[in-house]
């Protein structure tokens, strides 16, 4: 099975599953709430659609690593709902955290109702999360079910972790690549090496199994995050689009921005100066490829690609869904955008 | 076994739970965030120590319900942690969403560190309580943990739908007094009423006992939010202290006043223009009650008390903790402050 295929199987399958979970909010006097959690999820408002859904790449990691477990990918649906629940609960409160007026191309939550309200969204989101995983029964064993709860919360607390790092940060100059990488083990790695353990957990794979799982989702997290650091200057739209979308105006402490504040070259020392104006952009979009950050950065993007790759073939995924594993990766990896 | 003597044996060993729950963010790399928790509970900063750690009542009140159950109460602490920490997650985003610079007496979390570490910390306490129902392993069943955590993850649906209302009536005028009761059994009651249907569970009592448990908990949560709007506009410090101290200032929705509104006479004229000054606050105070609405609370306060007094004589506690469960009824509802 490649990964067309897959996603048009599971993806169906997984906004049907999430619908249903969020619709524990669906009553009368509440309706406008309820609304908030749909406009959200992409499916209500102005702009609802597929674009607004963003691609739902963490329950897609939980339904195949299921599958290439040999096992039915049905029964994992609720758990495969509860991160992409977990993920949006973090995206909203991420949002008024970074101030951000827009979310795949809509305004956010707090933009459109407030920040009162959308803290109270996100952590209504967190709820159906917790209650989404409570759904694996009867398919799955009490312990079981316990044991993906455990996963699951683990990964969240790792998320707190790593948020409060980033928020630390914004008023930091004093950091090192080492902060970086317990920031983006919370915020990126954390909930993408639950969704395959989990879904290993859930397809019955032994404890071996599910470790090596594990570790591809920690290091394709780690991989997908330095990729998105790389496009956040370098990427087409960082140099060439709004300067809105490049990482060094939104003073992102990026991997490379740290790589090049570690130098403490020409890049540190305009750093040091305060705001980077757009128009400065591709000047130091090179200054930085010149001390090396490019490169070091693409180092680590591809070291991480293989540690996955290397994880995931130890996992030894079932040769029907291992092909669509293999593409979900390069598709994650290989994005210029 | 009186009040006074379960408070002995209790409260330090729910506090010593907290901090077995809250250590597992002790960590060397995210200390301050470790420090803002412990702050929020009342153990560190400025002003630490037991009038900063609030009074407890909600785990108080899962093991008074499990020992009146003539069950061991210890086995139940990660329960009775995790409805603290509910409380806990709920105050420090509640702080945020409705402006407020003290807590206890102290600099709220937003006030002190920010809105973005806020919300973070909030949910926190949130993951923490999460993982402490998990803590309930191996002493209960995992069929018993599993609907534990049923029972509270539906009490943190019904606080967000409260709390939706609670933030969504600020702007309006067009208020009923049904929509106040959907309002207070999301913030107040839900989580009361869980309290002691967790106490009862873990007590292993029957399930006619779990219901009268929970009976009693919706209703004593009901008439001790009646009990507060009473003192929010009668009570000695909203009369004569500090402006800020009476509803009527802050312009909350609470019983009295949509009472008052409902009535549609010289209180509701007032009401209709604009923000009550400080000055007026006896006076109105006057009118509300010359209106009825003094009473009507009153006989709300009345009613849920007889309603939770007979469901706990239904739940037939053990007589050794009966005694201090009855008198917990009298502390929290004849407050005068």
């Amino acid at each position: 099975m490649d990964l067309k295929h897959a996603t048009a199987i599971f993806l169906p399958a997984i906004e049907d599953e999430l619908k249903r979970q969020i619709a524990r909010l669906d009553e009368a006097r509440t309706r406008p709430f309820y609304e908030m959690l749909t406009y959200h999820m992409g499916w209500s408002g102005q702009g609802a659609g597929p674009e607004a859904q963003g691609k739902r790449i963490r329950p897609l990691l939980v339904l195949l690593t299921t599958a290439s477990c040999s096992a039915p990918w049905q029964p994992a649906l609720p758990a495969a709902a509860a991160v992409e629940l977990v993920h949006n609960f973090s995206l909203v409160h991420d949002d008024i955290q970074d101030n951000s007026d827009l979310r795949r191309g809509r305004p956010t939550i707090w933009k459109q109702w407030g920040v009162p309200q959308a803290i109270n969204v996100g952590d209504a989101l967190f709820v159906l999360a917790n209650l989404a995983i409570l759904d694996l029964s009867p398919a799955f064993l009490p312990e079981t079910i316990l044991q993906a709860g455990q996963m699951l919360q683990s990964a969240c607390l790792d998320l707190t972790r790593g948020q409060f790092l980033d928020i630390a940060y914004e008023n930091r100059s004093d950091l090192h690549l080492e902060d970086y990488w317990v920031m983006v083990s919370g915020k990126t790695a954390a909930l993408l090496s639950t969704c395959c353990a989990l879904g290993a957990l859930l397809g019955g794979a032994d404890e071996e199994h599910q470790l090596a799982y594990r570790d591809f989702g920690h290091y394709l997290g780690l991989a997908f995050q330095a990729q998105d650091d790389l496009l956040g200057i370098w990427g087409d739209s960082a140099l060439t689009g709004k300067s809105a979308e490049s990482d060094l105006v939104a003073g992102k402490k990026s991997l490379p921005i740290l790589y090049g504040l570690q130098k403490g070259g020409e890049f540190a020392r305009r750093w040091a100066q305060g705001p980077i104006q757009a128009g400065e952009v591709p000047t130091l979009a090179e200054t930085l490829t010149r001390e090396g950050a490019r490169l070091y950065t693409q180092q680590v993007v591809d070291q991480m690609t293989d540690l996955a790759l290397q994880s995931l073939r130890l996992a030894e995924p079932h040769e029907d869904v291992a092909e669509a594993l293999f593409e979900l990766v390069d598709f994650l990896l290989n994005r210029q955008a």
